[in-house]
């Protein structure tokens, strides 16, 4: 079933220990509807500006991504450059330009209002509460956010919470939306606020899925899968949001959604956030085989499995 | 098969978020020798002072521990008070008595000679050399280090690297010891120092195993164990240890060592680390079963098992 994403389309210039890379075609968006597509189709809203051209537009099409909900505006595309330099895990931010992004108001085509799984890529928490209003037949939302949003626009996402099905940000943000320090009891105080499921992304570490009492299944017994151990990390941009794009592209691909297809998401986040990483912004992306992602899939598996 | 474990016996005093605790028993061959002996014979070497009582000695005695090897010097037992502040990982020092221990000189007693599994502590890497060396007929030698040792007597630990045949250490020792930021490329660094495994804690993420090409079978892969999100960490001292002593302890234990059993190893590292947090001190690991083990065997396993 064919699956929404909102969130940003970015240029980012971008220096790693690997090297550098100048207004390379990035954002949100782009790297989860990139790793998404490999599983389902995928229907993106977003807003670029003037200096978004057909060959960029290209990638996504390529890829089969539904580009309709591309808003074209007057003006320059966001714009981000930081820099990872000891710690791949943390990048410095040199300058943010949101640009077009500022007043990004999303639109959602008509022709889109038949999906039935939505993402909510960290955009202000209002935006997302809107979108997910209009969309109201979906069967399944996920959504992303972060520190900005969680201490700038606490109450507006604490809204947007109770519309959100599966919620998936990293450690920090975890501990700082549940204002604590332990992440299981972390994770139990954001299930409160109304995710049924909550994915913690550990980095190098691989992620956790914590179920809400009775979601998805029985049991309240959280699900660890890993992070594959890689020797290159040539640039560690939009691994999160192809995380999120493998993990919500498996599920909007199943008929089902039990745990066990959750625990498989996490392996398929986990598989794509690997790919990302091992070439400068979107490259590996681009160019994947769902031959290549199965057989990625198997290492991660056999990376924890007891006979 | 038993294991002679060197390392220290102490006494700590401990503040956590969860409360304090003075004096009590500790020190990194306590954590390893109690949390062991519920899969073999443990055999250790240490030194105390004349504070540690029969009550203290008690403690290894009703878990089988063979006792021969403690030392009673004239003095105070090695002593350490820390505090765990918000971050459980990390322990501020407030003070460091050695005590007895500046000048302990392990003495293998006799009857031990014929242990086939050995534990070398974090003491001064010429101390574990000397120790390997009388105990030449060992069939297998787990060793751990620090950064004390890493920095200031690296020449040294390179030599007794040479005669550990899996070095069990945490990200930030693998890392500097390699002076290498990426943790899989640091491994190799490692593996080519000598020891046919490197066991690379990760503390609330589990643990990571890299093996040297060829080593206890096919394949250079590496392997990983969960940790399990614990919702009340009462007092992380003695995890790292514990981890140790599970992980060693299951090894001795086993007649083949071959990849499935160090993975297995692995995942009761973290078992048995997973316990030592719930009480302080060694409160846990005095009175565990073997079935409440292999019962959270089974939980960690059922942590990253896909159908």
């Amino acid at each position: 079933m064919s699956i929404v994403a909102v969130g940003s389309i970015a240029f980012d210039s971008i220096g790693t220990p690997s090297g550098r890379a100048e207004s390379i075609l990035g954002g949100s968006c782009t790297y989860f509807s990139l790793a998404a597509s490999y599983f389902t189709d995928v229907r993106i809203v977003a807003v670029v500006g003037e200096d978004f051209t057909t060959e960029h537009e290209d990638v996504f099409r390529k890829r089969g991504i539904d580009t309709q909900g591309i808003e074209h505006a007057k003006g320059k595309t966001f714009r981000w450059g930081g820099q990872y330099l000891e710690n791949l895990n943390e990048a410095k931010t040199d300058f943010t330009e949101l640009n077009v992004f500022e007043n990004f108001q999303p639109r959602i085509p008509k022709q889109y209002m038949d999906s039935k799984f939505l993402f909510l890529g960290n955009i202000h928490p209002t935006l997302q509460a809107a979108v997910r209003q209009e969309m109201n037949g979906v069967r399944l939302t996920g959504g992303d956010t972060m520190n900005f949003w969680i201490n700038g626009s606490r109450r507006e996402l604490l809204e947007t919470l109770k519309v959100i099905n599966v919620l998936l940000i990293n450690d920090t943000e975890a501990k700082m939306l549940a204002a604590e320090r332990n992440l299981p009891r972390a994770a139990q105080k954001v299930l409160a606020m109304g995710p049924e499921a909550l994915v913690v992304k550990h980095g190098e570490y691989g992620a956790t899925i914590f179920f809400r009492e009775g979601a998805f299944g029985i049991g309240r017994h959280p699900f660890r899968a890993p992070a594959l151990p890689i020797e290159e990390v040539k640039d560690p941009t939009g691994a999160g949001d192809s995380f999120a794009g493998g993990f919500m592209g498996y599920l909007a691909s199943q008929e089902e959604l039990n745990r066990e297809v959750l625990k498989r998401a996490l392996f398929y986040g986990g598989v794509m956030g690997s790919f990302a990483v091992e070439r400068f912004g979107t490259g590996r992306l681009q160019q994947l085989t769902r031959e290549e992602i199965d057989s990625r899939f198997q290492v991660f598996r056999e990376l924890t499995h007891l006979e």
